[in-house]
Parts: C-alpha cells; sequence; structure tokens
C-alpha cells in the first residue's frame, strides 16, 4: 500500500520534513497549513519540490468550523481552492465544526458540505470529512459517514483517523458499512491509554502504530475490507517528535508502517528470539574480579579479539577491553535464523553492522539499536571464536533480563524496534520515583519469557547517569548473598535498614534478607527475590531468583535501588 | 502561623532535602515515607539531624489501605507506631481506602479507625484521616469528616488537603462545618486547571500556591475560621520540582506561604508598579543603529557607567557596554514607593542586588528575578545620572511588554515571583508551535495594563535559543513599517506571502500588510498590528498597535513568527 506522512509529524521547516520523508521512503505527504502558512516558499516551489523529491500531496489539512453554520461561507473556501490548485493538491480535509455557532442539524451539515463539494468540483479538488473525537455535535466516524451519505456528492467522502475512533472507544468494525470508494483517506495514528481531556491526548501523545496500545492492525484490517485503495497516512501530534531529530523521526514513521502491513498479512513475526545467546560489556579490567565473586570463570578469549568470554550455567558475559569504561555494548540472541533475522530487522529500516571478520571467524549478524546498542542474531558458531571450555557449575542459571536507559527523546522508538525487530510484547509500564526526578520505565519480552528488557527513559534536563544493568537469574539467592556478604561485602549495594522495617510490616519474611541486602517482592504468583551489585562505570549487575509464576521485576524496590545508587554504590 | 512542608515536595535524599528545608526557614516538616525507607540512617539520626536544624517532625505519611477492610490489621500500623517513636513523631496520615476490597461502610470504617487511634494512643500518637480525591468509597472531604465524628475519639482527627478538596470541585466553605481542634493538619498545594485523571493530575502536576488556579486564600480563610491552630503545610507533587535544585525550591515553597499569608491577612500587594521605566539591554555597539531606525535618539550617556539612554515618546532603552552579546538584562519598574517595592521583595526572598555608586548617584532599588534579569523600582531619580536631553517625539509611545524566556524547570517559580513580589495577573496560558517543539507561554500584566509580561518555557532537551523581546507601543505601526522598509528593510523579519494569503482568507485587511510584513490579530475588543525585527544576539524588537480595547498579545501570528526567526531573521 501506499504510504503518506502528515508534514506535523515530524520536527524543522517544511523543506527539512518533505526532505526527510522522502528519504524515508514515504510515498507522499498531508500538508499541515501551519507548515505552509509559515514556509517562505510560495506553493508552487512547494509543489516542485515535493515533485522532484518523488512525493505526492496527497492531503491539504485541516480545514476547521465548515459546516452546519448559521450562514454558509464558501468564501474562505474558495481562496483555500485556490491556494491548493498552485500547490497541486486535490483532496482537502474538513474537520467536524467545534465552534460553538455549530448547529445540531445534520440536514444542514449535509447540504452545506454538498454545496462545498460542488464548488471543490469545479477545481478538480475533493472534500474529505472527519468527525473530530471533539466536534461539538458530530464526533463519531459513523455520525459524520451518515451525513456524508446524506450530501450524496460524487467529491465528498469521509476521512477515518485511527485515534479519533478508538480514543473515544468507538467499535471500528462500523467502518465495514463505508463503501471503499467514500473513504477517501486513512489517517493512522496509536496513543498510550491516558486518562485525560482526549484533546489534550491527541495534541501531545499521539505516536506511531505500535507504539501506543490501540489496535490499529485490527481497524485498517476493517478498512481495507471496504475496498479502500488509498494510502496509509501517519498523523502524529506528539511533544518529543516536535523536538527529535527530523530524518530519524521520518525514518521510525516508515519503520511502524512496515511493521503495521506485516501484522495485516497476517505476517508472524519471522524469528523471534529463543534466549540470551551473551551480554558483551566494555572493560577496563574492572569486571573480571565483580564477575568472579559471583561465580563467573572465564573459560574463554576470542581467537583474534581482545575480548574473553566469562561463562556459569547458561549465562555468557563478553569482557571487551576496548579502553572504554564499563557498559554494556552488544547483547546476543539465540536465534532460529540469524540471517533471517537480520534480514528482518533490515526491512524495519535497522542499521545493519558490518562485521570485519577473520577467515575462520564465525559470520555474526547484527544491528544496532536505536541507542547504539548493538543486537546479534546469534546460533551457536560464535562460541567456536572463542574455543571454550565447559561453563562452571553455579546457581546462577542465565541472563534473566537486560534494563538499558534510553535517550528521553527516542524512548517511544526504541519500543518499537524491540517490538518490530524482536517481536517482544511491552508489559507494564512504570514511573518510579528516583531522588533526582521520576524514571519511565517499560518492559517488553517474548511471550515465553525468554528474552525480557527493560527500557527506562533518562531523566530530562537533571545530570543523570544512564545506568544498564544486566539481571542474572540465580536459583539460590540467599546463598549468593552469604557468600558476596563474606567474600566481597563492598560490591554489594547497601540498602538501608529503613526498608527492612516496612517490609516486615508488609510482609512476613526471612529477617536473613536484612543482613543480606536482598530484596523483596511478591505478586499473585509467586515471590522475587533480587539483591544488585555496585555500579562499575554505567553497568551493574542484578542477581534476581523468581519462585512461582512472579512474572514482574521488582518495582516496588526500584526506588530503594535508585536513592542507594545516588548516594554513592559506584566503583 | 507556623510553616511546614512535605518531604516529597524537593528533590534529593532525606538529609539534602532537610537541611534545604531548615535553610529556607521553615519550622516543620512532614516525613514522606519514600523518603524514609530510601534513607540509610536510622529514625533515631533523622530525628536528632531534624532537632539540630531547628525543625519538629509534624507529620508521618501516608498510612495506605487500613479503614473499612473486611479483616481488620493492626500489625502493620503497631510498627509504624513503633517506627514513629523512633523517629519522634506523633502524628499519622491516613489517606482514605483505594483497595478493591474495602467495603463501602461508614460505620465499620469509624470503627476501625477508632480502634487504630486507641492504639496510637498507647505510643502518644494521633492520626489524622484524610479523603483522597480518588479515594475508593471516600473521596470528599466532608464524608471523611463525618466517619471521624462518628469514631468519635480524642486521637483521631481529619487531616484537610486544598489539592483533594479543590480537585474536585468541593466547596470548601463546608470545612467551616469542622471543629478547629479536630482538624488535626492542613496540607496546601496548588494546580494548574488540566481535564485529566485527577491521580495523574496530582501526581505531577500540583505546584505551589499562588502557580496555579485554586483560590487557596479562600480555603485557608475557612480553615482559620474554625479555630486551627496547626502548621500551614506544602505537599507537592510535580516533575519538574523532582528534577530542580532543592534549596531554590524550598526557598520557593516558602515564599508561596509567605506570599499566602498577606492574601490572607488582606494585605494589598504594598507597591503596584506604574509601568515601565526603561529596559537595559546589554549592546556591543550593534543596537545603537536599529533603535536609530526606529525613531529612537540618544539622549544621555551615564555619569560614571558606559551606559547610554535611547527614548522615543515614553520608551526608554539603556544601551549597557558590558562586552556581552546584546540581550535583555534589566527591566526598570516605575514604581510609587521604591524602597517599600524592595523591602517587599526581599520579604519574599528576592535577591535584592547590591548597587555599587558614585557619591552623587540616585540610589537604586533592585532584586533579582529567578531568571537572574534585575529588577529596578524607579522613582524619576535615576534619570539624573544621564543628564538627558528631552526625548525626540515619534510614533513609538512607550513600552507595551516585555518577554523574556524562562529556564524550563524555573517557570512555576518565575510566574510566582511576577504575581507575588510586583502584583502582576495571570493572564492567558498558552501552547504555541514552533518547528523544533512546543513553547509554553504565560502572559501576567498589572490590573490596568501598564506593566505587562510575557514568560516563555524554553525547549526542553532540543537546541534553542532563549529569545527576549521588548515590544515597543506605537501609535502608528503601518508608518513605522513603511520608513524601516524604505530605510533598513534588513532590519524587519521576513512574514511568508503564505501567511498573508491565509490572512485575507480569514479577515478583510489592508492588502498593505502583506507587502509591509505587518501581521495581525483581533479579538471581539479590538485589533492589533505588530511587526518584528530580526534577533541581535538574543534579543528583538515587537513594535505593537492595539486599537479599541484589544487584550491579548498576537499570539495566533507567534508560530509564523518563531518559524521566520529559526529560518535566520538574525543578525
Amino acid at each position: 500500500m501506499r504510504k503518506s506522512i502528515a508534514t506535523v509529524s515530524v520536527s524543522g521547516t517544511l523543506t527539512e520534513k518533505l526532505e526527510a520523508i522522502a528519504a524515508a521512503g514515504f510515498d507522499g505527504v498531508e500538508i499541515f497549513e501551519n507548515d505552509l502558512l509559515a514556509c517562505p516558499l510560495p506553493p508552487e516551489r512547494i509543489r516542485a519540490l515535493a515533485a522532484d523529491l518523488g512525493l505526492s500531496i496527497d492531503m491539504y489539512q485541516p480545514f476547521r468550523d465548515f459546516e452546519a453554520m448559521p450562514t454558509l461561507d464558501l468564501r474562505r473556501a474558495e481562496r483555500k481552492f485556490r491556494l491548493m490548485e498552485r500547490l497541486g493538491a486535490d483532496l482537502l480535509l474538513v474537520c467536524s465544526n467545534v465552534s460553538p455557532q455549530a448547529i445540531d442539524d445534520d440536514e444542514l451539515a449535509a447540504e452545506q458540505l454538498r454545496l462545498l463539494a460542488e464548488r471543490a468540483a469545479d477545481h478538480g479538488i475533493r472534500i474529505a470529512y472527519e468527525a473530530l473525537a471533539w466536534g461539538r455535535h458530530v464526533n463519531e466516524y459513523l455520525h459524520a459517514w451518515r451525513i456524508v451519505r446524506m450530501a450524496d456528492h460524487p467529491d465528498l467522502g469521509t476521512c477515518l483517523d485511527s485515534f479519533h475512533i478508538l480514543s473515544r472507544g468507538s467499535d471500528p468494525i462500523g467502518i465495514e458499512a463505508i463503501p471503499g470508494e467514500k473513504i477517501f483517506f486513512l489517517q493512522l495514528a496509536d496513543a498510550p491509554l491516558l486518562a485525560m481531556d482526549v484533546l489534550q491526548w491527541s495534541r501531545h501523545y499521539r505516536c506511531f502504530p505500535g507504539q501506543g496500545n490501540f489496535d490499529l492492525a485490527g481497524l485498517v484490517a476493517s478498512v481495507l475490507e471496504t475496498g479502500y485503495a488509498g494510502p496509509l497516512s501517519l498523523e502524529v501530534f506528539n511533544d518529543h517528535f516536535r523536538q527529535a531529530d527530523t530524518g530519524r523521526t521520518a525514518r521510525d514513521g516508515m519503520r511502524s508502517l512496515i511493521a503495521l502491513e506485516a501484522d495485516l498479512h497476517g505476517v508472524a513475526h519471522p524469528v523471534v528470539p529463543a534466549g540470551f545467546a551473551f551480554a558483551e560489556l566494555a572493560d577496563t579490567g574492572s569486571l573480571g574480579g565483580l564477575l568472579g565473586a559471583l561465580g563467573f570463570a572465564r573459560t574463554g578469549r576470542h581467537a583474534t579479539k581482545p575480548v574473553e568470554l566469562w561463562a556459569q550455567g547458561g549465562a555468557r558475559l563478553l569482557l571487551n577491553a576496548t579502553g572504554a569504561d564499563p557498559a554494556l555494548i552488544a547483547i546476543g540472541l539465540d536465534s532460529p535464523d540469524p540471517a533471517g533475522a537480520a534480514k528482518h530487522a533490515e526491512s524495519l529500516l535497522s542499521p545493519v553492522l558490518p562485521r570485519e571478520r577473520a577467515p575462520k571467524e564465525a559470520r555474526l549478524e547484527a544491528v544496532a539499536a536505536p541507542d547504539g546498542t548493538e543486537i546479534f542474531f546469534c546460533d551457536d558458531a560464535w562460541l567456536g571464536d572463542f574455543s571454550p571450555s565447559e561453563p562452571v557449575a553455579g546457581t546462577i542459571t542465565g541472563i534473566d533480563h537486560v534494563a538499558l536507559t534510553q535517550p528521553w527523546h527516542h524512548f517511544d522508538e526504541a519500543a518499537l524496534f524491540y517490538r518490530s525487530v524482536l517481536g517482544l510484547r511491552p508489559q507494564e509500564s512504570l514511573e518510579l520515583p528516583d531522588p533526582y526526578g521520576l524514571l519511565r520505565s517499560k518492559a517488553m519480552s517474548t511471550q515465553d519469557g525468554r528474552v525480557r528488557m527493560v527500557l527506562n527513559l533518562a531523566q530530562v534536563g537533571a545530570a543523570d547517569i544512564p545506568w544498564q544493568h544486566v539481571a542474572l537469574a540465580c536459583d539460590d539467592v540467599i546463598g549468593m548473598a552469604r557468600r558476596l556478604r563474606a567474600e566481597r561485602p563492598e560490591s554489594l549495594l547497601p540498602i538501608p535498614d529503613n526498608y527492612y522495617d516496612d517490609l516486615e510490616a508488609r510482609h512476613e519474611v526471612d529477617p536473613e534478607l536484612r543482613h543480606l541486602g536482598v530484596l523483596y517482592d511478591r505478586d499473585e504468583h509467586g515471590e522475587f527475590l533480587h539483591l544488585y551489585t555496585v555500579t562499575v562505570g554505567r553497568v551493574f549487575f542484578e542477581i534476581v531468583q523468581r519462585t512461582g509464576g512472579y512474572q514482574g521485576y521488582g518495582a516496588v524496590n526500584a526506588p530503594i535501588r535508585l536513592a542507594a545508587q545516588h548516594a554513592g554504590g559506584h566503583h
């Protein structure tokens, strides 16, 4: 299907927007009126620029407060039609009236829209009438369609906007009542579920399909059922996108439409990872001692690179002597089809990483995540580069999850990347109080829970450490804590006694937790024991033990952990 | 009255919070549980620290989901009482139950609260029961009071929270039905009027009294009517405050209580400025030419400092050769009582600026605004330092308003400063689309409109120029524009033709506006003509003409102006 985007969805001047939109591979654009008004180029030049860039101008928008008025005003519309002729746009979006003067009279609305369509037809222009979710009298998409049908003019149709439909809780299945040729345009936006005024929600929190909570594939399926043959067009108002890099946002929008199309065609996500193969950490020599204390052993060295393999049970960590401060730089995922996974990632516009390798080394497929973390798709061949000995046995059994702090204006992009490229499903989203701000956090995992990720949103403005961590699954956190406390107490993040006073008021727990600095949570499924190491560079380790079917990440304890980290749990 | 603040209202560790709160002059604190849990100090040490700092611990909070439960749980409460004994706190806040298990039964709630109060009394502790605005069954303050009265225990009273009362639209006059001795505590927070879920509103957007839209003085007056003798205590949850400087936020909270007390005592704002005396600009020699083109003349030089006076009609601008790039550095306000105005500002914790002066120079009273702009309170004596000639006659008659861009985390502080220190009243608040983000803007003015200010909020994160501007009132903007276009066209900000196509579609306007680059707006009172110069350094000038009773600032045109400025209207 053709792919389009409204210019309001990205930041910059109109020229910057058009160039970025074309570079991202879109076929067309909706020109948002304010972008045109603020542009120093005359409409003819904008038309030529779009044509040079290979972009069709699919719609000019919005035209407000027209229908169902006490007196018909065609003068303003005539001006816009002349402008659209200069611009080469032949479809005008008319939003349902929000004016207090508007009359609640469908026949009047239909009559005035019919007159508008007649006048538009003289200019070769068609009218797409849309119900705004906050329209004064018309705010349901079926109501707008009723008026369009009543007006009965070939150049008048309806425009559907997923936000206006789904934000009101309307069922999109009614779309199938509309003949496809009367749906003149389809605008798509997702949004997180927020309990707020719908106008504010729309103007600040829309996002690209797959970044929010709406079922866009279901809505689009109903639209396609009607025979609609127009473009899928993104129309997003988002405070972060308004400030973010224009080209990057446009590419992210394109990624969202590619992923949506794949969903529509019932393409199951082709290559869902089966687990964590490894986590790779930049190191300057300070991490080995800590890993040793956790029971890891160095079980291999890379044949040609300054990379060591440390392993225990099913957990494998690579220490890469890049010279940079300790940080998580790459994640290896066990993939049933590494080449297919990389190809899928590339189809979703993820940058494929070049991989220099010595003649005998394993071929590794890798892409860059939005924050620069390298994501490797692995079969077992990579281990051959390390000639590893057997992993030592211990209580650590594998990697439970990896937590990455995202730059604040790329949080939605990262969520879409992990969802569309890796097939992770969004779980809980939280806001956690930190002594110096609120931390937003979003958990994602594969359906089987073998790959779990936590995305944290870096604080805006305030000085802030982009911590990352690797959580290691352990079948005896208490034993691990005893050993660390005895052998290497300085590596444990100190947890305040006051936490345990409160914990013991809430739950009956083993008094040894307090002595060991082990944190505790439970949900209706089971229990969660966890402890933290101090931070080295940007990175720390969490040791976690899930019992029963506990599904969370101990979020209730995160404020305690964050405060302890700020208080100086660094090395 | 005693002044208190909840530790959650400011950022930092508990130790940092207590130190900052004491330094700001508060008498007491509410200890917020999460702050204590995350603190490595035992309760006895926290108690000693507060005592050393001269702070009483007025309340420990919150204790949640206790009353009207199927089974009474006093075990958790007992733990908290023991903690409070160690902490030296004798008042516990119990919030109305939000648990789905809570039963809608006032008698059960009263009975369980009475048992809690009995147990508390054994520890010398009292219970303050508060209706959360989102409580499951109890969410109105009078309902909480009904239950407290039903329980009828001397150690059980109610806690009133202005946010929980006013956010629901409840009338605070009902407070006068409660005997003062049964109001155990009063928490104060203001908030902007937002159409959103009350829980989200409360957790992210509370602010200090005077920064939002609630009538706190009216509510507190009703509380005092009852004979309440406890503290005024601030309890604010605000995303910005969580990230801002601890000491600065605490001082701002204290300022809000001082201003609130003055309102309560019916103290009219003592010294409202009568107009703009001058605006002072840092300059490196580039502004004089522009001012000359606008019809200003240099009419004086400071006796001892490198400062020139440029004047026209009632508008006076000082150019200060500080060597810094052009920027607005000071605002002079005509004051009926400069010393009184400075004293009032100082009582509101504004930093009074030292003023070195030569023996013969006028004494000038000045304070620093939150963004560092110097605010001078003037009578006519300051002009003596410049031995000015008569101002030239021209079409510019005075300073209409001054617009300042505020650092993003000090926007609320600035609004409170201009309201409490200068007596300005908040007018419209707007969000204006800029090519690279949304710009928040708040207008304020004296009641007579002689001093108008616009506070703009700097973008978060994105690269951004903290523009400031001086808007000059003119009685012939068209004539001014003709002259500039003829004599100095490069000094005019170019306005796109597309703007005029739209303007002419909306209004019948003089076609010459397009040629001259003059912008237009109107409201129900009158019309507004305005034009902009290009930006020099951080500063630009706007020339405005109000006809009829137009009250706004041409906000509808701001996106056009912002885009033109980004497009390169700099010199």
